[in-house]
C-alpha cells in the first residue's frame, strides 16, 4: 500500500461532491433539523450521503449518486434535453446504456449532471439546494474534489511544454468543462495570434520606430482578423465539444420577480410576466449610472493626473521627491473603495432591472463592468494621448490653482517661476512611458497578485474563522478537535477535504475581462510603443500556467458548467478592435512629424486632417472586416464539417424512412388497355351514367400517356414546316377519343 | 349553364399546369420524340396529360396529379424535408391523410409541390423536366392558369380599400406563394411606414423649409426604424406563413461545374467540389466590373450633366431652346444600351463565378445589380450636390471646352461673355428641381411605362411569331388553323389557355428593386425636398393596385416559390439607411445658411465642420441602430409567440416520454432496516469477504440517509456553541457504525 500522504492524494474516495454545512451562527435545534431536511432532499433524488466532521462548527456531508441506473437517468434526461433544443443533431437513443456506450459520459458531464441534480429546483427534478440562500442558508458550498492525479500531471505538461494542443483544451474540457476550458482557449488562441503582432512590432519598433501608420495598419488588421477569426472558433469549439447552442438552453434566474401570472391560452402553461417596459424604464437607469461612474472615477483619475503632472513638471517646491507619489498614494486607496462602491452599485441595478434568466443578467452585469474597467484602464493614457499632448501647453499652467509653485518662495521670483502658455513644453515622453507601465509593469504587478492575494486571502480567512470558533468554544468550554473523531484510515482524506472547503470559488470572468482589457492596450495604444505585443506574449505563456495553477492550488474545482462563447466579451472584442481604428489612425495623425505632419502641437494639428483621419480609417476597417467576416465564414473548418455530416446522416435516415413510406403508393397505372368496342360502350355508359361535367369530359379524351403521345404526334406531323414539307398530313392528328371511334 | 364566355373564366378544368412545347425549330422526328420521352416522364411520377393543339407550332400538354395518394405522398415528402431543415417545429404525422386534415394544403404549397415534381431531377423523384434548356430546349415554358374568379374578386377588393389587411397578404400568400406574399408585405409596410415621414416632410415643409436639421434627424431616425422594423417583420411573417428557414434550405444549382468529386470519408457520400479560393479569385473580377461600371456609368452621366449645365446655364449660342434636350436624348438613348450591356455583363461574371446553390447565385447578382442601379439612380444628384453646388463657381467656367460660347460670335464681346470663376454664379434651384425629378416625374413615367410596356412587348413578339409560322407556312403550303380541331365545349378554354401562353413571365425582384431605390431618395435627399414622402406615398398606394393588375392581367400566374425574406435587398435598405445619414448631415451643414452656418459656397464651408457632422451623425446613427436593433428585438410579435408555443409543446411531448421512462427507475430504497447483531456479523461477513477497498469502507459506515442524519445531529449538537451551551454533550456524536457496536 502507498505511503498514507499521497494515499489521501491518490484517492477521492469515489466522492462526487461534498457539501459543507456550516452551523456557527444558527441555534442547534434549527441547524439539526435542516441538516436532515437536507440529507433527505438529497436521498429522495437517489444520492447516497456519508457525514463526517468539519473545521470550525461545520460538518462535511459526502455525496455520491447511489446507482448507475439513477445517474443514467439523468444523462438520458440531459441529452434529450439537449436534443430539442437543437445542441444535439439527433435524438439520443432510447436505450440509456447503449447511448451511453456509444457516446460514453465525461467527467465534467457526469459532474454537472449531478450537480443539476442537487441544485435544480424539485418541480424540475433536483433537490432544490440552493447554497447560501433561503432555507438553505447554511449550506455554504457545494463543491468536487480535485483529482490530484490528474492535476499534476496537468501543471507538469503545461510548464514544460511551448505550445498547447487543441488535445491539451480538450482535456481540461473533459475535466473542468466548457466554460473554463473555452477561457482557455480564447487565450490561447490569442497567445498564438499574438506571435504576429510581436514579430512585426519588434522589426517596426527597430525600423520604423514608433507612431508608424505601417505598424498602426497591421495593428488594426490583425486585432479584426482576430475578433472575427476567434468569433469562428467558437462556433467551432462548439460542435467539436457538442455544446453548440447551450447558451440558448436557458436556465430561469431564481431571483426573477414576476408581477402577474399569465396563463397561456393555447398551452396552458403558466407564465410567469414582468412588463418589458417596465424593464426598460429600468434600465435606462444604466445611463445616470454610467455618467456618474464616468464622472466619479474620470473626476479621480483625472485629479491624479493633474497632480502628477504639476508635481513632476511643474511643481519645484519641497518634499518633491516625495509627493510625486501623491496621486499614487490618492489612486491605490481611493481607486479600489470607488471600484467595489460602484461595482456593487452595479450588481444592485442589475438585480434591479428583474432579469428573467441567467444569462441575460450576467450579460447585463458584464457590461456594466466592462463600462467601469474601461474608465479605470484607459481613461488615463486618453488623458494624456488626447489632452496632455495637444493642450498641454495651453492648461497645464493654470493647473497651479493654489499658486503652490509661487507662495511659500522668494516674492521676487515670481515672473521667472510661474510658467506661462509660452514657456511650458509638454514632456514628449510622458505617454510613452505611461503605455510602458500599463503594459509592462501594471501586468507584472497584476500575475503577482493574481497568485499571492488568493493565499493571503485564504490563510486570513482561516484565521478569522478560526478566531471565530475559539470565541464560540471559549464561551462554551473546553472542546475536542474535530479531528479527534476521524476514522485512523479516512483522517488524511477528510483534512486535506477539510482544506480545499475553505478555498474560493473560481471566477473564470474575472480572468477572461483580464484578457480582454489586455488586448484593449494592444488594439488602442499599442502604436505608441510597438513592443507591447512582444510584452504580452510573454505575459500570457505565463498566465496560462499560472491560471492553471492557481486554479489547482489557490481554488476549489470549478463546477463545470457548459458555454459555446465567451459570451459579452466578444463584444467587447469587438468595440475595442474598432475603437483602436480611431485611436490609431488619431495617434498616427498627431504624432507622424517624420514627414510634413504635425508633432502633437495643437498649432500643426488641422481639425478637418485629424477627422479625415479617422473618418477614412474608421471607414476602411467596417469594409475590411465585413470582408474578413464573409472570407472566414467560407472556410471550412473540421467542426463544420462534422455539424454537416452529422445533419447528412440525420437527413438521409429520415428520408430513407419516408421514401420507403412512398414506395407503398401504386405506381402510375400503365393505361395503355387494349380498346375495344366493348371497353368504349363502357366508357360511355360511365360518362351518361355519372352526368358528367365538363372537366370530367376534358380529362377523359386521352387515357394513359400513350394515347397522349400519340394524339401529339399527331399535331406536330400535321404543322406545316418549313423544314420537312407536310410529311405527316396523313397521320392522325386528332382527338385521342375520335382516334378510338374510327376503330 | 352559364354563357360560354364566363364559363370558360370561370374554370381551370382542373388543370394544375400547362406546358407549351413549341417546335417551330426542331425536325418532327426529333420533336416527336422528344414530346413522347416528355410525357412518358410526366407519367412516371405521377401525373395525368391531355394534349391540345397551340399557336404557331406548338402543342400545349395539360398536366395533373393523377391521384390523391400521388399529392399527399409527395406532401408528407415536401413536410418532412422542411421539418429536418428546422422549418416546422414538429414532425408531420405519419399518416398522411391525417396530417393533411391537421392542416390542410393551401394552393400555392400544391402548386409548388407539383411544380418541383416536374422539373426536379429524376435523382430527386421528379421528372426533370428543364424548360428552355439541354434536352428539353423545346419545353418553351410551365406555368399554372390563372383563377379569374379571385383575380376578379382580388383587383376590385384592393381598388376599393384604403389599406390592406393581414389577410389580404394571407390570401396572396395561399394563392401566389410566400415570394410574392413576400413583396406585398414589404410594399404595404413601406406605404404604412411612409405616413410619418410624409406627414412630417409636409409640416417640414411649411414651417421648416428645406435643409431643415431637425427633418434629417427625424428622416433618419425613421429610416433606421423602418429597416429594422421590417428585419423583424420578415422573421415574424416567416412564422406566420410557415416559411421560416426555407432559405436555408439550399436548392443546388443546374448549371453549377464542379472541378472534382470527393467521396466523404464518413458518409460516403459523394460531393461535387469547386474550390473556395478558385472561387474567390473570380469573385475579384467583381472589383474592376465594378470600377468599370462606375467609370462607364458615371463618365456618361457627368458628360449629360456637364453638357446639361453648360447649355442651360452658360451657353446663349443659337439653337439654345432644342440643345437643351441634348443630354436627355444622349441619356435615353445610351444608358438603356450601355445597362444592358452591363447587365448581360454581371450576369455572365456572376455565372462564371459558378455558385454552387440558387441562393448564392441569386445574392451575388442582385448585389451587381444594386451597384450599377445605385449608379444610375443616385449619382446625377450627388454630382449636383457635391460637385455642381460647393465647386460649380470653380469648374463650371471651364466646361466650355470648344470655345462654344464664343468662337461663332463677335470676337470683340469676347471678354464680356466667356464666364469667369469670378462672375459665374451657381443656379441654386437645380438641387431641388432633380429631386423633384427623380421622386415625381421619374416615378410617374415608370409606373406608367410599367403597364405599357409589357402590353406592347406582348402585341409584338406575338405579331412576330405569327410572321414566323406564316413564313413557315407559306414555304409549306396552306395549313389549316391550330383552333380548327378544338372540341366545341373546350374552343373558348383553350383559346383563353392559348392567350396566357403568349404572357411575360412575373419577376418580383425588378419589383422590389423599384421600391428599394425610392426608398435611397428617401434616406439620400429627401432633406432637399421634405415633400418626397407625400410623393411616394400617393406613387405607393397606386403601385400596390397596378401590381396587382400586372399580375393578374399581363403576366402568366408566378410559380408560388417560398420565402422567408426579401433576399439581399434587406442589406441594400440597411447601406442606403446609413448612407442616408451621411449625406442628410452633409447636406444639412452645407445648406445651413438660415443660421450662420454656409450657403453651399466652397468658401464658407469649412472641411473640419463638415466632417464633423457626417462623423458625429454616423456615429448617433451607429449607436440608435443598436438601440433599436435591441428594443425591437425585445417586442414579443404574434409570429414569435406562435413559434415558443410550437416549441414548448414539442418539449412538452418529448419531456412526457423522457419522464416517463425515468419513472420505471426503482426509487433510493429506505434504508433505515432494523440493525439487529445479524445483520452486523453479515456487514462484517460481506465486508471480509469482498476484501474491501478503503472507498468501499469510507461509504459503508453511514447505511441510508437517516442514519446519515443521526450521525450529523450527533456532530452537531457535540459543537461548542455560545448561543446553547453543551446541550447535545451526551449524544451520540460518532461514526454510525460505531453506533451499531455500541448497541
Amino acid at each position: 500500500m502507498a505511503p498514507p500522504k499521497s494515499h489521501a492524494l491518490q484517492t477521492n474516495m469515489d466522492v462526487d461532491y461534498v457539501i459543507s454545512y456550516r452551523f456557527a451562527k444558527t441555534d442547534k435545534s434549527t441547524a439539526i433539523s435542516q441538516f436532515e431536511k437536507l440529507v433527505e432532499a438529497l436521498s429522495s433524488v437517489g444520492l447516497q450521503t456519508e457525514v463526517r466532521n468539519g473545521d470550525n462548527h461545520s460538518v462535511l456531508l459526502f455525496v455520491r449518486v447511489a446507482s448507475d441506473e439513477h445517474l443514467f437517468g439523468e444523462v438520458y434526461r440531459s441529452r434529450v434535453r439537449d436534443w430539442i433544443h437543437g445542441v444535439r443533431t439527433a435524438a439520443p437513443a432510447r436505450e440509456t446504456r447503449q447511448a451511453l456506450e456509444a457516446e460514453p459520459l465525461y467527467e465534467a458531464e457526469r459532474l454537472r449532471i449531478i450537480y443539476q441534480l442537487i441544485t435544480h429546483p424539485v418541480s424540475e427534478g433536483g433537490a432544490g439546494i440552493t447554497p447560501k440562500e433561503g432555507e438553505w442558508k447554511n449550506v455554504e458550498s457545494i463543491f468536487a474534489l480535485h483529482d490530484h492525479a490528474y492535476n499534476k500531471d496537468w501543471i507538469k505538461k503545461w510548464s514544460s511544454s511551448w505550445k498547447l494542443q487543441t488535445e491539451d483544451l480538450d482535456d481540461i474540457r473533459n475535466r473542468l468543462g466548457e466554460k473554463v476550458a473555452y477561457y482557455f482557449a480564447f487565450t490561447q488562441s490569442y497567445f498564438q495570434f499574438l506571435m504576429f503582432p510581436a514579430a512585426f512590432g519588434a522589426a517596426a519598433w527597430l525600423l520604423l520606430g514608433s507612431f508608424s501608420p505601417i505598424y498602426g495598419i497591421f495593428s488594426a488588421a490583425w486585432c479584426t482578423i482576430f475578433t472575427e477569426w476567434w468569433r469562428q472558433q467558437e462556433v467551432d469549439l462548439g460542435i467539436r465539444w457538442g455544446v453548440r447552442g447551450v447558451s440558448k438552453i436557458e436556465t430561469k434566474r431564481r431571483e426573477f420577480q414576476h408581477e402577474k401570472v399569465v396563463s397561456d391560452p393555447v398551452t396552458g402553461e403558466q407564465i410567469h410576466v414582468f412588463p418589458a417596459t417596465k424593464r426598460l424604464q429600468r434600465q435606462l437607469l444604466q445611463v445616470p449610472f454610467a455618467l456618474g461612474a464616468v464622472c466619479m472615477l474620470g473626476a479621480l483619475i483625472a485629479t491624479c493626473f493633474s497632480i502628477e503632472v504639476f508635481i513632476s513638471e511643474i511643481y519645484t517646491g519641497p518634499l518633491k521627491s516625495v509627493l510625486v507619489f501623491l496621486p499614487t498614494v490618492i489612486l491605490t486607496t481611493v481607486m479600489p473603495v470607488l471600484t467595489s462602491v460602484l461595482t456593487n452599485f452595479a450588481t444592485q441595478l442589475t438585480k434591479f432591472e428583474n432579469h428573467e434568466t441567467e444569462g441575460a443578467y450576467q450579460t447585463a452585469l458584464t457590461q456594466k463592468i466592462f463600462v467601469m474597467n474601461f474608465i479605470t484602464s484607459y481613461l488615463p493614457i486618453f488623458l494624456t494621448a488626447f489632452v496632455y499632448v495637444p493642450f498641454g501647453k495651453i492648461i497645464v499652467p493654470y493647473l497651479d490653482v493654489f499658486g503652490l509653485t509661487v507662495k511659500p518662495f522668494a516674492q521676487n521670483e515670481k515672473q521667472l517661476k510661474a510658467p506661462t502658455p509660452g514657456n511650458f513644453s509638454i514632456n514628449p515622453g510622458r505617454l510613452q512611458k505611461q503605455v510602458f507601465y500599463f503594459t509592462v509593469t501594471a501586468q507584472l504587478v497584476n500575475l503577482g497578485t493574481e497568485l499571492i492575494v488568493p493565499i493571503l486571502k485564504r490563510k486570513g480567512f482561516s484565521k478569522y474563522k478560526e478566531m471565530q470558533s475559539e470565541r464560540t468554544a471559549k464561551g462554551a468550554g473546553a472542546t475536542s478537535s474535530p479531528t479527534a473523531d476521524d476514522p485512523a484510515e479516512d483522517a488524511e482524506f477528510l483534512q486535506r477535504v477539510r482544506q480545499e472547503a475553505e478555498l474560493d470559488v473560481y471566477d473564470v470572468t474575472a480572468d477572461l475581462r483580464e484578457m480582454v482589457l489586455q488586448f484593449g492596450y494592444l488594439s488602442l495604444f499599442s502604436v505608441v510603443w510597438p513592443l507591447t505585443a512582444v510584452s504580452f506574449l510573454c505575459f500570457d505563456w505565463l498566465e496560462l500556467r499560472t491560471d492553471a495553477i492557481k486554479i489547482c492550488v489557490e481554488m476549489q474545482r470549478p463546477i463545470p458548467w457548459r458555454a459555446d462563447t465567451i459570451g459579452p466579451w466578444l463584444d467587447s472584442l469587438s468595440f475595442l478592435t474598432w475603437l483602436g481604428t480611431l485611436t490609431t489612425s488619431a495617434l498616427v495623425y498627431m504624432f507622424s512629424n517624420d514627414g510634413l505632419g504635425p508633432d502633437g502641437h495643437p498649432a500643426s494639428i488641422r481639425g478637418w486632417a485629424l477627422l479625415l483621419s479617422i473618418l477614412f480609417a474608421e471607414h476602411i476597417f467596417l469594409v475590411f472586416r465585413w470582408a474578413v467576416r464573409i472570407a472566414i465564414s467560407k472556410i471550412d473548418s473540421p467542426g463544420l464539417q462534422k455539424e454537416k455530416r452529422e445533419r447528412y446522416l440525420v437527413r438521409k435516415r429520415y428520408f430513407d424512412e419516408s421514401i420507403s413510406q412512398l414506395e407503398r403508393l401504386p405506381k402510375m397505372a400503365e393505361k395503355g388497355r387494349e380498346i375495344t368496342r366493348e371497353s368504349l360502350e363502357e366508357d360511355a355508359r360511365q360518362a351518361s351514367l355519372h352526368g358528367s361535367t365538363p372537366e370530367q369530359r376534358f380529362w377523359a379524351r386521352q387515357r394513359g400517356w400513350r394515347e397522349t403521345a400519340a394524339v401529339g404526334r399527331g399535331f406536330i406531323e400535321k404543322a406545316p414546316l418549313e423544314v420537312q414539307g407536310r410529311r405527316g398530313s396523313d397521320a392522325s392528328g386528332n382527338w385521342g377519343n375520335e382516334t378510338k371511334k374510327e376503330l
